[in-house]
């Protein structure tokens, strides 16, 4: 353990305006409800990777045109995070409606780099940082990225 | 995008095993729930964060002494986190139990980190890492670590 | 405890169809999530409950042109239940979308009563019934429903 | 709609006291968390449906002898609900410890029914009622009891 200074602020990433937001990216508005409230009066952290999820399920069927619940499901291929990073730039309230980008980042044999920019108005109020693994939820093991999924993920990079 | 090779591997931490661990950290149990698991059978990612929380209060109240509720309510100190990453190393089933460790990495003046290890028998299953700021719940703005929690922690820091 | 036969079925209520829904009430789509359903495949109970709030959210501030935000936030206006009911006709999965209609079953002094009905397609999949008491935030005690609200409610009864 | 008098008292039940529960019950500890409360700083309703789920699946294990685990994944069998109900007598806070006792009302062929009283201290703070279903999760149909879990469930219902 260290206690110097406080070295947070280094490491901190800064928050986006809409404006520098690469151009071309993918959104979707999601209502923040009571229910992702906390005692303080604002979303519950842990809701926050809910609510990028669901911004992701949106984003696979909107803009890719392949079904989340389909790979999932039918199709048996696992979508699941090695990884998964938020970043909180300011509290966000009942009632606000955020407006989520979605960056790919990186595309590799068996898996692929999510960037989420999570925006109220003008500013970006979170971010998250995800790692997709393939995985066949039969052998539970991990697989290359489907073809069709491959393909769409290449052509939104190119966006 | 980049679309080398899978640069995953290079930056995935290794697990550690129970040995590994540094001495002395406290931990906790905690079951794994019907209502934690997903459509896949295994702990739906954005679940392991409040699971996480749910240790992280423990932890407050059984080892630093210091009550949760009480910061939160009463004493109106936010224990906000300005970011929380994830690293997934294996799934997590319904009816098992996971062991959950906090070691404290860092104390500034208005914020401290903590790394969570969850262990699943001798093989740390995912590990959390936080960066907590202290607010005033009242103004919404940033505050120093009370002194009490501050003591706490420094304590803690040298176990 | 009884054992005789079983008595369920006597007491469960019958699915509407769509068409044999009282006409006129107002209706949200919801759409369901990776996120609402577990192991089974299908939404985990609890969280049917957690849609129809969602619903009704939204059923005051479109329906009945009173934000649930400003009368739970700055109206310090508790909307909470004494009592919630759901029955539960058909397993409904991730990716299908509910469309729930708000019907309003009782007005009184300082609470009302609410059915909800959640369609998948022509059928009733799920039904809510929620007393709600309105309180004051700050006493913590039961008080008479708004004026502005009760006026609202008393429109939404005459459709 | 109905707006004559306020007919929520006739029909509301009254909360027990500990000492008028039904002798022999089995009951489990579960103590509120940051997570379960939202902004009026209480538990969010939706929420106590999961925490008596909680107290179910810890009941088949613990009391029954019959891991709930087991039944949904290896055994495959379904333990929904057609209904589910709670009355809600008094707010529950974050670092509060609810002790929730399990009843069981009736033993069908294919359905059970279960009543849990949750206690604050001494008093009745809500209560719920379900109605199991067995299910087979393959088939996606209605099934018998398993002969070893009747046994225990007509075993619990003597006490």
């Amino acid at each position: 353990m260290n206690t110097p200074t406080d070295q947070t602020s280094a490491a901190k990433p800064v928050p986006l305006s809409r404006a520098a937001l690469k151009p071309g990216l993918w959104s979707t508005p999601i209502k923040i409800r009571f229910g992702h409230c906390d005692p303080a009066g604002i979303v519950y952290t842990p809701r926050f990777f809910d609510i990028f999820n669901v911004a992701i399920e949106e984003w696979y069927g909107e803009r890719l045109g392949i079904s989340y619940y389909e790979l999932i499901g039918p199709r048996r291929t696992g979508l699941g995070y090695v990884n998964a990073h938020g970043d909180f730039f300011q509290p966000v309230r009942m009632g606000e409606t955020l407006d989520v980008a979605v960056d790919l980042e990186r595309v590799g044999n068996a898996s692929f780099a999510l960037t989420l920019h999570a925006f109220l108005g003008d500013n970006e109020a979170l971010r998250g940082r995800f790692t997709v693994v393939t995985t066949d939820l039969n052998q539970h093991r991990s697989k290359p990225i489907p073809d069709d999924l491959r393909a769409a993920l290449l052509d939104y990079g190119k966006s």
